[in-house]
């Protein structure tokens, strides 16, 4: 079964034709699945509505609950409950724009955010950070840098992610350093956190240097995105409410995401925390497009559920599945890009940690998410992004990215005449139909290892996990800054330095 | 994030009441997807067609030869090819039927084969077998019945497969003690290989024995599969037309999968081989159908690629999957219940033997496949069975299973009231919505581990590989055989002391 025929030729891949998907501008190739019939999902839309309206959601921030009252909701100041009307949400759903663009340093960078586009992000905001080299620990700068640059060299990966914290950083000089590393050693749109709106108009700022833009040319497109988590149930925090305002009213993208688990933090059934995760998008959207009408947002799912024996979060379970399909659905509804996430519970890159992630994200894919998040090196619930593991979940997602291009099924693929030339038993290794496409033919894995037993034994038996260890080690060691990232590095220090100077910017909490 | 909370009660899971999921009936919940534009699943079917016309397949059995004879092929003695006209493979996709069920020694275990029903067999004919504690080795007897006795065990594996092969049990004698095993300590339906007429005969004769059925009503309905692999490119050899013939005449079910692998035995084209692949599986099918119209057969893809750097086959692959989806095409064109394959190429169960095994089972949910073979526990691209791979894989096998039940959406499961019932950033935990449905809200993982890092480490810090062994051991020790599974121990030892004093039956080769 295993032929052990090396093809003539073999060795010298250098002169190989590329691939011919392009891992920066994916379009889904799957039809969206559904989990609920039309009406389930249109009773938990009303039924979210209905949350909004007659129960309500906290909101902290004063100036957000002074934007949903100008809008016509019922505010009380002093429990800062805000109950938004069906009518002011669907107005605000009717400004959303269905598709825009994000930008990078460099034009091919350039990211289409629409129903059907496929936009994977690393895992972010991960507390610790892990390598078989170092083993665990809580994330540096340094380890920040690190897993920017290996994420920087795949195009799957086609906007910044929040790999880590970069803990040794003093809160309030943190987003500096995190920043000038994304925008000196990356040409992908950045991640920005909404950490008060200090911190968000000196990442403004930052960007308008990196990039050259006026404030009103920044305003005008979207350079950079943050993630805006509501504290469920039904409480948006003072960080959160300002985030959405300022990105709002700057034209840079926010990606709503209540976290919701469901037995948890929502209700135990999927279309009851479907329910109340879709109240709690639909508020938070509708704030942004109060900011200003036409703001670019996502609406997000990140629904999975808890282990009911230990109250642990649980990722890539069935539930965690049905919960984004449905999610899809909700999203499909309301017209808007969204987005889902991968990810696994697992303590170390073994199978579990495979076997989550990828059911995470087939639920993603098939879902037609427009965005997956934590879709590369996000394990343990979110506590550790490992580096083993961002290589592995680098070369799913270069997997699926292959299935984005359709297979040729021209006269010539058919291969009438190649099957007439191999006789009955015989074999297609030097056919001409195969010498002229063995080089490109097939995706060529990173990590993957196809040797037989006896071949691999040889060559030391490593798991998946070891080699993705060295391949990792290999693509930091191979770095090289895009062409021009650094050129912005100068008015970036000057920046850093004055605002350092001027005490820099301590995160809203 | 990660809460410790323990719920209340949360040990006793004895009084839980089963989820829902009925794991012996499944039906695929999603929407079968397509990879090639419908004019070109035209096109590959009408060049198969050609294939067959004016290329023809060659025919090692005489009698074969003569069945596609009579029925208006052109035959030559001398080449043992034979051209087969369309209108005669048209003929019998006539006779094929659309579906039928297929039998255990209890009522329970019929499974039906239809387009949409979802059915898993486990890893099948590996000629080695592996386990943590007593390493790699070649498949002996005593490995066979365990992995009998452990998927037996696993209603998601839903009829038998061809585990290993008892390599220890001489060749003549061998189907006697593998067929014993199934027979009493299963009561899924059995496999039985193709291996010579006699061999079959012996096989049908024990299923006879084992079920009480005489000759007329054991061939009125299906008791037994088989797996019939064409040589690609174009040879049908002695035990496979004999099998194919064999099993169409008794009625019982006959799997046709040439086995392809694109860019070795088949064209490098997807298309192409999916050409080559659908010629031949038409081909077997039609000498079946005239050996006897109506006979139960099902359609099988099983294409992958071969690594084109080493030569060797790669399982889990973009190809794979794409091959998989057009597959899936093909048989919906010709109307018939079809199998595909799940696998990997890893020579460890480690993250790639998982997230091959996934890429390949989605493929195979995703294209509509009737049923997925190879779904558990299969490695090393078919040269190993593991034992710990067969238990992580049943687990995900339960996980897809467990997506076949939608879940509800009634007004009880919108949980309105639930949500007015927990004030903002409370928790659902201890609410009534929550403790009415927590013990069976969710799958409980058999191997997955969602305990947080510092618990998991204090545990031992195990993978989910070492989780599966301490698994497979308990599920071994517990094994208790099927309520009279045994009764039919007696009649068989007295035909296989018969039949082995005859001496036994030789396989055709």
């Amino acid at each position: 079964m295993r032929a052990n025929r090396r093809h003539p030729g073999a060795g010298s891949r250098q002169s190989a034709q590329p691939r011919p998907a392009d891992y920066r501008r994916l379009r889904n190739p799957f039809t969206p699945q559904r989990v609920f019939s039309d009406d389930a999902v249109a009773a938990m839309h009303e039924s979210a509505l209905k949350i909004n309206e007659t129960l309500g959601i906290k909101v902290l921030l004063p100036e957000a609950r002074d934007l949903y009252r100008e809008a016509g909701a019922l505010v009380d100041e002093d429990t800062q409950m805000v109950r938004i009307g069906g009518e002011i949400i669907a107005q605000a759903l009717e400004s959303c724009p269905r598709s825009f663009r994000g930008f990078g340093a460099d034009p091919q960078r350039t990211v289409e955010f629409a129903p059907g586009t496929l936009v994977f992000v690393g895992g972010s905001s991960c507390p610790n950070v892990s390598d078989l080299e170092r083993g665990r620990r809580p994330g540096a700068l340094a380890d920040y840098i690190e897993l920017l640059k290996i994420s920087q060299r795949f195009d799957v990966l086609q906007i910044s992610g929040n790999y880590t914290e970069a803990q040794d950083v003093p809160v309030h000089l943190r987003h500096y350093a995190m920043l000038r590393a994304q925008l000196t050693l990356s040409d992908k749109m950045p991640f920005v956190h909404s950490r008060g709106r200090e911190q968000v108009r000196d990442a403004f700022a930052m960007i308008r240097l990196a990039r050259g833009l006026g404030e009103q040319e920044f305003r005008q497109a979207v350079y950079a995105h943050t993630m805006i988590n509501s504290n469920s149930p039904r409480v948006l925090d003072h960080s959160m409410a300002q985030g959405l305002i300022d990105f709002a009213r700057h034209g840079q993208m926010a990606i709503v995401t209540p976290f919701c688990l469901a037995g948890a933090m929502a209700p135990i059934t999927i279309a009851g925390a479907l329910t109340l995760q879709h109240a709690e998008a639909l508020a938070g959207i509708t704030l942004a497009q109060l900011a200003r009408p036409g703001a670019p947002v996502l609406y997000g799912s990140f629904l999975s559920n808890v282990d009911m024996r230990s109250g642990s979060p649980a990722f890539g379970t069935p539930t965690h599945m049905q919960a984004t399909l449905g999610a899809g659905q909700l999203a499909r509804l309301i017209g808007l890009p969204w987005r889902a996430g991968a990810g696994t519970a697992a303590n170390v890159v073994d199978a579990q940690a495979a076997w989550e992630t990828q059911f995470s994200l087939w639920a993603s894919v098939l879902a037609g998410a427009t965005v997956c998040i934590h879709a590369a090196g996000w394990m343990e619930g979110g506590l550790t992004h490992s580096y083993e593991k961002l290589m592995i979940d680098v070369e799913v997602l270069q997997m699926v990215a292959e299935l984005c291009v359709a297979p040729p099924a021209d006269e010539d693929a058919l291969g009438f005449e190649a099957v007439a030339t191999v006789p009955p038993g015989g074999h297609f290794f030097s056919a001409a139909h195969t010498m002229a496409r063995y080089r490109t033919a097939f995706y060529e894995p990173l990590i993957a290892d196809t040797a037989n037993f006896g071949a691999w034994q040889e060559a030391g038996g490593r798991t998946a996990t070891q080699r993705a260890c060295e391949k990792w080690k290999q693509t930091l060691s191979d770095y090289t800054p895009p062409p021009g990232a650094a050129a912005c590095g100068e008015a970036l220090e000057e920046f850093i330095a004055r605002r350092t100077e001027e005490g820099g910017a301590p995160p809203l909490t």
